[in-house]
């Protein structure tokens, strides 16, 4: 019984430090899954002793739910603090409302108790012109309007910078290829830390507000972890395990999304298929609760005013015809090319970026995008409103009281049927928003690329969405007119005639803004179910669906990497990737190390070593990690030992004079021989979550992997450069 | 490079039945992985000589999702014919159409020219006591409705089980107990056969018609599996690999919830959280693609008339209020009382059968079973009514034409505002429901017990939906007359004034049936998401949420398994469960073989024997595989070795004088030492899908643990019988 004495000391009297891990290091997921099962069985056999301990059992059982709830509360509360504030700062580029400087326009408009005809023309709000000139019309006011939104713009974007170059640098970008990594089991100290969320809560806004293009859709996932991981402190059993905590990050990163989207299936099915490792079904369940916690905190907050739970509510009336497939299919591709020129260009930006001198004024970049942005943004009011704002707007179907100018059509009121409107022809609003549209999308294709990676909190999926959304409505409206104009044709008879309202522009905008999201991200299905929450109807799956495979297979075709993917490559991050088959014929031998003429491997033997030769092992080389072998001569495996715990074991002996490996010998480590596939070593890997496997050849060790070697040796088979792994 | 030209061999000339297994047995998934990759190798490597070849690699890319479509398209066809057949069977009992005898009640009244007060009494339907006596009234027209009503529903039962006990003995029961022990690898031969698709499609609409409490939507998932194995066959990539099969499968079961309740969504998570072992998500992906063919299918076939995808289309209008989380939470309690207890009691009637003499007349127990349900059903309007068509009428918000005797409230149409009708004191109608409702409530409970097991197809789904809504609605009306007579208690004050709509009885009928089918069935977020499916509104997901959770803490408290793990059990098959974590402490070598003081484990040796020493060993013992070692004294591992291949290579060194283990030698074996926790190696056996793994202490082969030892010691370990685990 002496493997259950070493594992019980183990747990009784740990030596400080002892099961720890350094920064930057992946963790062991096989021993921290075990000292898990440990703590619980432990509990377990007390809860029998006394009403107390049995007390104690029953709360650590549920200290996970209540765990879920408070994530689920913390980010809902978050994220509605961060709408508030980012619709009011964003309105502040615009003007400012005279009944309480602290309403956006909206809000101010709906206290005003005055009549006025345009909905968001009250007289309580103020352009800066009216505010300083006491009158908007005119160039003057217009150039003082114009320039109010620029410096606006700079202030939020360099406060925004300094803040996060001075207080947290982690804060920047969206963080989910960090996390992705995170959750596959690597360290980083800090990522996930007060100081990042609350740094990243602030300039998100600040980010938002300045009109740059990018969302707050990716850093709410951020968000939503650093509560996860900051709220994990209030529990031993999820403070102290990092395999543990991870589960609940993973459920985290679930309501971070269903806040973002205000779709608690699709958050959980994003975490699921996107960003989880590790994603037992029992965090499934959990998961869901966090995500329905959350999105309902946000929907009490109320930040849009209109009692929705989603971010873009639409609502169509008419169903599709199969023939649309063909358009539809039409947007996946261009969401396909976009996706993968997108990714293409922006991470060689950002690889230059890390290579040249450019990324060395962090400020200075984000004040020229921010600038470059605000000054093109402002002549075109579609630029000018907030992307979300601009979504919305292209996912809407014209009403009959729509005031937009999307909806400016030649009104033929005699053939109006309730509250279906049928197709009209264009009237010159739509012409004028059409060449707008066009020239923004121009615009928002290029500044995108410049604008992920900054040194500010960017998400991608709002400019993706609005990308597509842009094309999508130019095509929808396109169609609308073809069947309009050209009803006779044969491939609109039968489901086409005059006065029927056939084609939904708002449908195609949604179905395009759903291929670029899916270009940009490779998402599937959590992707559709997002957008399928969005309308509630069952109906709109099948566009949908069609223009989110057709995007996946044109960009897979380009390039295999989603963008999460590509960044974390680009950082050198050890993520094995649990998606990809690795396919290459390759053993176990082509991989270990040493490799031939190497010098042999290092090993520690069972009992003709003294404290000293062990010391000396440890100072000579640098390895995680020892085998321990029988004798010398015979190589045959015994267990195995971590650097970082032989360290502290020395001190350890030297003070008290005990047995060194006695308590950290691993006596149960991964073998594999030296003939196995490296697809099933990679699959073992994977699965298991290991560090390192050593490899045997008929009994005799011969050799060692480490996690590090497999991603070197992927990354060698992929014709990639195996030196872009930096961590272990 | 021995081993990459053994694995060649084995791929370019395969010995004829080499890499194929016996029924009754478990698959290597590690090998079948491992065989696939080779074969997606080869098509890629050949792939760039010729045009063809090119083609041959992109229609194999293609195979899985045009296999997903043809699966969708038949499961669904299948599906709508069901439906439709079941529907007109089950009218077939109480009368018949005079417009044409393949109409079914509600079709036939469709098609009447004449005019008639009662939406469903026209004159074309006829009931049997109008048919042959010319009048519908009194006592004998009574008894003679009643006979024919019972003799149908005999008639019905005994072909159903005289058709299952002939031709395919696996039509029998849901199949998803079987299901999910095929998809975590074993070999059921024909049980997802052409033959079991015929007849269990066919005894399925018999056994729904004849008005036994049994639903159809499990057995939907086993048609829809044997539809995907089925079509498998049309495809080399899925016909030869049982893990690409699997995969197939885990789909095709999406497929069948899909279409079961309308529900694409709820139907892949389903099969993610229940019924899949082996699970990647380029599956899931897939997965949802079937299921929305198939639903699509289903809804172009449009069975029920209406043009609805869901099964239980509800609509309501009115938010709960939080305070109604308690009666919520009650039915969660009622939900996983009655779960527990239906799987205890189903449990022991079940063991009974099969060991008493009870087996050996299923006939028979089938018809007195029919006969019981047929005699208690008929008297009662809410049995004798097909239970989908109960559940659908419980479900129901009382509209104001509502002319269900359920809606019977005294009416004060004065206070009625639009579509919403305030709460109202209940009518006669309403309280005489109610008895007939609390009848048959008790009946279902107690018929369900016995019915389900019996040889004939039957799904546990729809008869605890019932229970669930019966007892929903009473409470639910209960709330109702309780707030409408008292609303000036405390705890309605503030949110149920009087003539206010607060209390929606069709809502509790909802939440009570999610919480009897989590009992029964332990789903969690599968469960939340087909019945948001199914009324579309995130507003109920919460009271669903509570229901169903506190019904699976309650029927967890009192015992662990659901209904298809305790059949599972009940039958010996070996699966082992994913999402249970073994937390024991013993450690590999309380597990393997041989024991102390059993004879020393049977090895080949490399080299010193000869075709006949290896005959010796194979026809005097029985393991179905062998370890190979360098030498008896050292006991160094080489590989592994199968029985069935060696009988084969056997056979063949006869003939060919060729090296018997060439090339049927694993030299890739798993192994962990002796010493490893068994959690772990539980968790090895789970996660990489191992049918054995060899056991060394420092390198030396001491045993072997199988995927039965594994089971076998999981059931000691948990105070249950080892040997009830039957196969390997």
């Amino acid at each position: 019984m002496n493997g259950t004495r070493t594992m019980m000391d183990f747990l009784e009297e740990p030596l400080p430090g002892v099961g720890t891990y350094e920064d930057f290091n992946t963790i062991d997921w096989v021993r921290e899954k075990s000292r898990d099962r440990d703590r619980h069985r432990e509990i377990t056999n007390r809860s029998k002793e006394s009403t107390w301990a049995l007390l104690h059992s029953v709360s650590d059982a549920f200290s996970g739910w209540l765990l879920m709830l408070l994530i689920g509360l913390l980010a809902g509360s978050l994220a509605g603090l961060i709408d508030i504030s980012a619709h009011w700062m964003t309105d502040l580029k615009e003007g400012v409302c005279l009944a309480g400087f602290w309403f956006n326009h909206e809000h101010c408009c709906w206290k005003s108790n005055t009549t006025f005809t345009d909905r968001d023309k009250c007289p309580e709000w103020k352009s800066w012109s009216q505010l300083i000139l006491g009158h908007g019309e005119g160039a003057f006011a217009y150039i003082l309007n114009y320039l109010m939104y620029v410096i606006w713009a700079l202030m939020f974007s360099l406060l925004a910078v300094l803040l996060v170059k001075g207080f947290a640098p982690y804060a920047c970008g969206s963080g989910i290829p960090e996390i992705k990594t995170i959750l596959s089991g690597f360290i980083i100290r800090g990522y996930l830390g007060k100081w990042t969320l609350v740094i990243k809560t602030i300039t998100l806004v600040l980010a938002v507000s300045s009109g740059l293009s990018l969302g707050k859709e990716g850093p709410l996932v951020h968000v939503a972890c650093c509560c996860g991981n900051i709220l994990c402190h209030l529990f031993t059993k999820y403070r102290k395990n990092e395999a543990k905590r991870r589960e609940v990050l993973s459920a985290a990163a679930a309501a971070g999304v269903s806040v973002a989207f205000g779709a608690p299936i699709g958050g959980v099915l994003f975490s699921l298929e996107e960003v989880s490792y590790y994603f037992p079904l029992k965090t499934l369940w959990r998961s869901f609760f966090a995500a329905l916690v959350a999105a309902f905190t946000l929907r009490s907050i109320n930040p849009f005013g209109n009692s929705r739970l989603v971010l873009f509510y639409v609502e169509f009336h008419m169903p599709w015809h199969l023939l649309e497939l063909v358009p539809f299919i039409l947007l996946g591709i261009f969401g396909g090319l976009w996706g993968a020129f997108f990714i293409r260009s922006n991470i060689a930006w950002c690889r230059r970026r890390k290579t040249t001198r450019l990324g060395k004024y962090p400020v200075l970049e984000v004040l020229v995008v921010t600038a470059i942005t605000a000054v093109l943004a402002f002549p075109n009011e579609y630029t000018r409103m907030s992307t979300s704002e601009l979504i919305s707007e292209l996912f809407n179907d014209c009403g009959i009281l729509d005031s937009s100018k999307l909806c400016e059509y030649v009104n033929d009121f005699n053939s109006t049927k309730g509250d279906d409107l049928p197709d009209r022809a264009a009237g010159p609003g739509v012409y004028t928003a059409m060449w707008q549209l066009a020239l923004a999308l121009v615009m928002k294709v290029f500044i995108t690329i410049f604008t992920f990676g900054m040194k500010v909190p960017s998400g991608l999926f709002i400019p993706s969405m609005a990308v597509g959304a842009i094309a999508g409505r130019l095509l929808g409206v396109a169609v609308e007119q073809l069947a309009f104009y050209h009803h006779d044709w044969a491939i609109f008879s039968g489901w086409c005639s005059q006065g029927a309202d056939c084609i939904t522009p708002g449908l195609y905008a949604m179905v395009g803004a759903a291929a670029c999201l899916g270009g940009v991200t490779r998402m599937t299905v959590s992707l559709v179910v997002i957008m399928f929450e969005l309308t509630g109807g069952l109906e709109y799956i099948v566009p949908l669906m069609a223009a989110a495979m057709t995007s996946k297979w044109v960009a897979d075709a380009i390039g295999r990497e989603g963008i999460y993917d590509a960044h974390i490559r680009l950082n050198g991050y050890p993520f094995l990737e649990a998606k990809e088959e690795f396919s290459h014929k390759t053993r176990a031998m082509d991989v270990m190390r040493p490799r031939k003429n190497d010098p042999p491997l290092t090993v520690i033997t069972q009992d003709a070593m003294t404290v000293e030769d062990v010391e000396a092992i440890v100072s000579s080389t640098t390895y995680s990690g020892y085998p321990v072998v029988v004798s010398r001569a015979s190589q045959r495996l015994v267990g195995f030992v971590l650097r970082r715990d032989l360290i502290i074991s020395i001190e350890n002996a030297r003070k008290k004079q005990d047995g060194i490996l006695r308590s950290i010998l691993d006596l149960s480590p991964f073998t594999v021989t030296d003939e196995t596939p490296m697809e099933i070593v990679v699959d073992i890997f994977r699965k298991l979550g290991l560090r390192q496997c050593l490899v045997t050849h008929n009994g005799k060790l011969l050799g060692i992997i480490t996690k590090k070697d497999v991603l070197k040796h992927i990354a060698q088979m992929a014709n990639q450069d195996p030196d872009s792994i930096l961590f272990n």
